[in-house]
């Protein structure tokens, strides 16, 4: 996707630790035109898929995925990092954050993720792929069927969409980042 | 905005402690349409208003966030409810929620709210207005101006919507809940 390559290349801040910094337009600060075209973007490469619902975790993959929903006339549901003392019934996995050093909890209600559905999981990022085994997990204690994986920006060197594609996943990645060196941000063509 | 009232009397639930759950449209599983719904009631309340921006917190404001800056061609920026360790300059604060009944600290770059800034703040609800005072005090600390809350859900019975009026806010709700008693939801006219 040409207007985000160049987003990500005139905003984008390459920093030590394979840390790729969006948050002018992605992940604190949205551009919410770059967001629609994103959500245009994932429609058209998912096209035939038979998709009934649009998963996403909180807090930065929901801009896009809200779009995507809106789209293409799905509803969303956002997985979330703690669970809620409201809700009732769900599935749960732990997982580790390598960016953030830290093990935590994903949660998605039983109400929304059911053996009828069919989705794709949408998220700003993939690195290590450890949330997208955590989404693996939720689907399989649900019985729901992962259709696609879509990413605003894989992080290739970090391997997570390559492990996901070995194990016949789908997986639509609008940019992908062969590496960062030197403060300087290497998108593949 | 009836469209909303009605699906809060139809999915909503009123649970003891003074809590409405509406997962199934607003902040776990998301209604796309009436997310877009929702965003262009806020437009038109907003309408005149110099806002330059749109400000939002983490995760369940975003949706409606995001939607309202595709309708007004406006930036959204999300406050976080934790400081990443990306972040370099930003201005903090240390709220208390009642409904998870812990602190925690909300943040926001400052190269993303300066003195030139004239913002709406939009999340999914207000009930006490912790969250609120929090929002004001980054903008104080930053030197930009708040134009408008906008709330999805104002709970009016916890008292933090005549909380902003009081101080001279517009505060601008699409639904107000006058009480929620005996498992029953009750909205104003």
């Amino acid at each position: 996707m040409d207007k985000l390559r160049r987003r990500i290349l005139q905003d984008g801040r390459s920093l030590p630790g394979g840390i790729l910094k969006v948050d002018s337009f992605l992940n604190h600060q949205l551009d919410p035109n770059l967001m629609m075209d994103i959500a245009r973007a994932f429609a058209t490469k998912l096209d035939g898929k038979p998709i009934n619902k649009i998963v996403t975790i909180e807090a930065s993959g929901i801009a896009p995925a809200i779009m995507l929903g809106y789209v293409m006339q799905l509803p969303v549901v956002f997985v979330k990092r703690k669970v809620p003392n409201t809700m009732e019934k769900y599935y749960v996995r732990d997982i580790h954050s390598f960016t953030k050093d830290r093990d935590y909890t994903i949660c998605i209600s039983s109400d929304y993720l059911t053996p009828d559905d069919h989705i794709v999981f949408i998220d700003d990022f993939i690195a290590y792929g450890n949330v997208a085994k955590g989404i693996i997990d939720l689907c399989a204690q649900s019985g729901s069927t992962i259709e696609a994986f879509g990413f605003v920006i894989e992080k290739k060197f970090q391997g997570g969409g390559d492990m996901l594609r070995a194990e016949g996943f789908d997986v639509c990645s609008l940019a992908t980042i062969i590496k960062l060196e030197d403060g300087k941000i290497f998108l593949n063509d």
